[in-house]
């Protein structure tokens, strides 16, 4: 297969392996809103460093050609370009796997025919990734997932370089869909393979034009709420193309939620309030990975956490780590933070915020943004005062106020920078599975929803560990024979996956 | 269902529930020897402080009797016995969950009927389980798993007790197989159930009286050795009734790798060897939950921790967990502490030990005794110098020493002791398998092996909770509709697992 | 006394102890230059929130009244005072010991009569702070220490409030002078207390109206730079009347460094570089307070930490905390981050900066700005880029960039906030003081440089306690007679010192 | 200097520098006892190990001689000295520091000429040290400071190599004196130097040969209690030779509580209870260093720590470290291990004993043995029962036990070993001090308590750093110049001294 050739590190031991096929957890999320949530959630990134931008005029109004006289794409300002690439190059130092992808890309070209249609946040990083698809072949049109999250000197940097982006930070609902139309509907031009954040893309396809299915060779996911789709669309017989679930690989998992969100809640805390964390009390609702992740960055930092579980296991896990395991009610009064990462909602309800002490912070690091009630502090009698960006102090009768940071959305999109390196994982996530999607062989992947071969997921990890100068151990062949294993993986069988969320 | 109704916290919220059905991981030991390894391992425990019996006589040619006239058990000293429950007393304090079934069985007898042939390390831990098997209404006979692991004044409490045990500290191979025989070969009983640890007692029954699995309902298996054993069994289509691995189990696992050994590297190494952490250089081999546990509580005591790792997923963890990922090679010369965990052979081999450095601590952690070349070591030009009981100086020509602890075999259970909260999860999830495989209703299970259903886990971990006086939260109505769970769990699918091994 | 019946809580066992009297640590600045350096180092707290006031016109060619039609200030804008007021009022609710303080004052009035004049940083927390002494009893005239650092929104709440403030950011050299001489050069109105940061203000009467000083009780001095100054009058016979060293306060210590570069470093690094710490490299040069703190803060969020030290005992302790110790060029072509916190001058040279990895960034914690030598970049072969406020990208002939932050000017101050709680400590330490001096008796002090008594030290630190809800135990009298010491403290003596800078 | 020629590394800058001399702590102890405590604590290290000797007959009436034909000792048994040697080679190699000092003395003899008597434990690393004193030039004498410490083993290695060694495991008091009294009272030999540990050999020569002082050049000294005596006699005036404090040097300080009692705190609570610390909770009475030490390394096992103080400044830090600060009775009813680290009496009394869990284990870590009232637990509704080596039952008629370790006496010198590399920097510091007060020119120490030279310090602190192969930066001239110091030290001002205890 040339796709492994390409790769050239791994080989399949057996060209029959069973490839995963099951359902992910299921969304939490009402799914009945015109454009998904994701599309509305702020995702704040280095897009805070360059918000002023005074001039009003809709980029749809606008004509605006790139230097080679290019004019197939739709953003802010084509002036900004400069500056989106000099963002672009300082994300490529810290995407190494995708940048290794580029140089074998040099002899073969695993995308080539491929036309991938895009719909992601289009930040510096998404951008390594597209002229990175480019570079292995594909050509790329690209529409962003959300309405405030568009780097618009990235978007700038692209259109210079040739892409067909749509996309400005601060689009109407109007012009997200206009966006997306922009993409698929063009004369001469079909996709044959889809990237989408959030579904929202592949909705529109499926919407507007489902006849374009009969060319797509399948559709790579990354979000909880597209993947959900895909399988309700799945369940429903009416999934017309493969698809392939790359939110749930192992080392994204762990990426995303674990080592994230131990440097993020710190970040994000610090951003917004300034607050010390030596000495506070924190309570941390919910103990998997993103709770784990955060009870241990804040317990390092010299917080006395607190830990509320449902599930038993969970608990078990909490208490022997060192947390005690908790009711919010018995500890609601005496904390100074409260962060929650359930996926739950109405964790933290209005009579638990009516118990908090003056000056308690609030926040969610969870995936749902009705963890904490906010609607419940919409009330008469409370006064909301913003006192910086992404901060309100709720002000009840007496004076005590609460700090609700973000408005209960997600702290580390809203309050913080994901670092590089995790989008880096991700991204390396997407390439490989658009290069499996696109070259495996006829029969091979159904119409249905796949999770990423196991053997990618640990090759993807594989391609991450020249950055700290890691050296892997490799197998003798006797050692090999004594486990069982292929020298060159998988490592681990299929239904491994990350711990205990 | 009476099992339910006495558990009593929890109900099925549906009948028709599948129960796991997969195969666990294959062990990668040869079982062609006569006794399983695990036999012959030795196991410290309490156990080492009764050594000094200065009686000569084996327990087979001597006459005892309890105070009651039973004289059906075999064992060493049946004068033992208040030593041996004060033991057991101490024992109990640290097995809530056990305690807590005994106290639910005052009503009702979910064991009432069964007949269980037991075979196990004979420890206080144990007595706890055993006896709560009583309090349930079973019968029970006991042998011992290993020839060197039972507390003799333990055994005597329960001869004391009751008990049929035969099972003594430094049993002969021929007095092993003896024991097991006393077991199941009794006029006018016969066994209904089967709790083994190795799969000596299952293969004895096997080999000898296949008829008697006729009237057995089903055996749990506790080891990986024997769970390995059943598989083998299954494929072949020769099980013959039912069998619950319980090695597998969620917070089994956690417990016996990553909790378990965290703290007991710190231990086995003090015991055995007086080193001060603080500074030292340290070496782990592997970075599954027993690596994990092993480098984080040598970081946290101070030392420089390095890891080796085959696997990319695990590598990319250490890294980010802040390990250096190395090749053995590259660190050999310099630390002074050489861990393994890898389930591996040959991980440290000859060469390796040339080049360690005058003093360098070589011990094994991993499920292998073949991980460290021991083997390499006994040549002429080497001599071994036993200074304390479990620990070797290796001594170079040019007088550089090594120090080899528990002859490469687990320190864990070689050279320091098992905490009993460990061990009460473990007993809780054996005396909770022995419950449902009883009560099951015909058809639930077949003649295959089966993972605990993921609501025992649960179960299991619940138990255990009021140990930490840790409080669990229930989900409302609301919040149980919206996750699409049943209010009392089981809270994660079936297929989740614990952390990264 | 009057001190201390209002302070409440302790009473002086002896009237006759001793305070300590001793040099502290040589400052090891040349103080040639014409303003202190901390006068030039910019400091960003919260002030970096209010940037953009178009107005250009100086504050010194402004007519402005307050609401009451006082002129007697010199601030940019005192429209500003209402947002100043809340930033005010949120400094307060982390400020509790100052808030105790005033709560005190409603009787008694221990600064009745002082006539304070101060010259410090003006932020929100001085400004609580400065209340505070009012409502102690004091009037008070401000100028700021720094030309930069002033929140003028602050400034203008404190101006509104009545107080005599002459301040702005982004003061000339000029300006920072008259703004010192309109504080002391006032007709009808003499200080009797000086409360410096710096030692500017102490210079300034020194040189222009040394008589001042007749009526002047005494000097609190907050920095490194100027208690060097106070101890330099002081050999030189020179000083003509007590000044008070607080900065070597224990508590104040311990939080100015330890407690605060612990969270600071990660918060400098992330909001400069949004850099993921799991897994980074990191070289921290000296093991003091600072380095410590760093070096932990690193460790637990995953980063490999390497440490350099040229004294035996802290090098020592690194090992024990289990960091590698190593010489700089050892390390400087594998590290992601350098870290210096060392006080010393020319740790990271030239010659190490050109064996620098690409991508490596380059910080300083340290107190001296020339631990880096920033000078040696300035060279025409290298490449400066501005990518972000604080950050430069420096470029080598081959592409190579390292990343250097606040061009090598303190991180902390530079790129984070300090939290009001640790400004919290520092400001109570001075009010203590102020009351001290003021408040002795003829001859407890006489012409030199006092350290705050170890009583006063314990009071700070236990005004802060009730934050925490942290109960203090009390000796019980056979226990304090036992120990030998006081019931009310102080429980160490004077020679006691915080660890191991 | 031949001293300093002899340490080779470092220089005396400024011959004339002043030494330390205040006074330490106040030891609070009574001292009325007729030996001292320390000398009646048990002490157990590997002596543990060579317990069972059946030779009932006292060493007093035996008559033994070495292979040689020397009989001037007196030990348990002469044949156990291969064993010792063993013991003793053992040592060597973490006691890196002396091995160093006796290459160097190949050339020169420091101790030419010096004849000491010593009195400290009888253990393999003072073996190590008394052989140091030896290839260093010394004659020695020694005797045992405790009855129950000696290793019989090493004593007669000792006895064989030469050394004319008064001691056994078990001496009555009676022996006790016998002992020391040999060791001085010979004819034809005087001691010019003592060591000691403790105070009872420097008592029994003020009280027997006070002329012996005449010749005495200096007193080492080790312990609190022994140091207190000296400035008790040096107060009195009564001090006729001048004596080196070595408890209170930093390096000696840090290891001795912070970096031991983390380790030991473990070792000591698992060797007696076996007991899991994974989500125990606990209480540590006291956060100086050796609180410190235990809270870290409990949290680090995950234990949930929670800790009283009645400094505030101390108990500031402990909140900034994540402990929650509480009052003894406020939790006591909750933990499950109660340790005391205070140096106070009567901090655990039998109020908060009634009121403990079931199980709670009570431990000191603490200096004196009077932080638990245990003599309040002796009456008569209380059962006493010894179910390990220094573990006791202790049980209300309720059945409610409690477990007290060590009868309350000091956990980690009864129930763990201390790691010999602690022992090496105590004896390296002995050793120095004994070098600088033997060579130490006429006048340059008085009739008085002295601490060790900083640069001392800082030079016991050098040796042991190449056992963690870490390599020290020197300072360049340059940097010397601006810091103010000499280059090879000392770094620190005297009064430095190490953290918060």
């Amino acid at each position: 297969l040339s796709l492994w050739s390409f790769l050239s590190l791994i080989q399949f031991a057996d060209q029959k392996q069973e490839f995963n096929k099951r359902p992910t957890k299921i969304s939490r999320r009402s799914l009945s809103r015109s454009i998904s949530q994701s599309s509305t959630d702020s995702y704040s990134s280095a897009a805070s460093y360059t918000d002023s931008s005074d001039d009003e005029t809709s980029p749809r109004d606008k004509q605006q050609k790139n230097s080679k006289g290019n004019a197939d794409f739709c953003i802010k300002n084509i002036k900004q370009a400069d500056f989106g690439r000099r963002e672009i190059e300082i994300a490529e130092q810290e995407m190494p796997a995708l940048m290794a992808l580029r140089k074998r890309a040099q002899g073969e070209k695993p995308l080539a025919g491929a036309k991938i249609v895009g719909c992601t946040h289009i930040t510096a990083q998404t951008a390594v990734l597209m002229e990175t698809l480019s570079a292995l072949g594909a050509q790329c049109r690209w529409a962003a997932c959300n309405i405030y999250s568009t780097q618009n000197e990235v978007a700038a940097a692209l259109a210079e370089g040739g892409f067909s982006v749509f996309a400005w930070k601060g689009e109407s609902e109007d012009d997200f869909w206009w966006c997306i139309d922009r993409c698929v509907n063009v004369e001469g031009w079909q996709p044959n393979m889809i990237l989408d954040d959030g579904g929202d893309l592949t909705h529109w396809i499926y919407k507007k034009y489902p006849n374009m299915f009969k060319k797509i060779k399948g559709i790579v996911e990354e979000s909880v709420t597209g993947v959900h789709r895909l399988y309700q669309l799945s369940k429903a017989g009416k999934l017309c193309v493969p698809a392939m679930n790359v939110n749930d690989s192992v080392t994204k998992q762990k990426f995303d939620n674990l080592y994230c969100c131990r440097e993020s809640i710190l970040d994000g805390l610090k951003r917004t309030t300034d607050v010390m964390f030596g000495g506070k009390q924190v309570v941390v609702c919910g103990y998997g990975e993103v709770g784990k992740g955060c009870s241990a960055a804040l317990k390092a930092m010299g917080s006395i956490v607190y830990v509320t579980e449902i599930d038993p296991i969970c608990a078990l896990q909490a208490c022997m780590d060192g947390f005690r395991l908790v009711k919010l009610n018995e500890v609601i009064r005496q904390v100074d933070i409260v962060i929650t990462c359930t996926g739950n909602k109405n964790v933290v309800v209005r009579e638990y915020m009516d118990r908090m002490k003056n000056g308690c912070i609030v926040c969610n690091m969870g995936h749902s943004n009705t963890e904490i009630d906010v609607a419940s502090l919409r009330t008469p009698e409370l006064t909301w005062e913003r006192v910086r960006s992404q901060v309100d102090h709720v002000i009840w009768p007496d004076g005590k106020r609460i700090v609700l940071l973000a408005e209960g959305r997600l702290l580390n999109l809203s309050c913080s920078t994901v670092p590089t390196f995790v989008l880096s994982i991700t991204a390396t996530t997407q390439a490989l599975a658009l290069i499996e999607l696109y070259n495996a062989p006829e029969g091979r992947y159904k119409q249905d929803v796949y999770l990423l071969p196991k053997k990618m997921d640990e090759y993807v990890a594989s391609l991450h560990l020249p950055t700290f100068d890691a050296h892997l151990t490799e197998l003798s062949d006797e050692q090999a024979k004594y486990l069982g294993l292929n020298k060159n993986g998988p490592f681990k069988p299929n239904y491994y996956r990350s711990a205990a969320a």
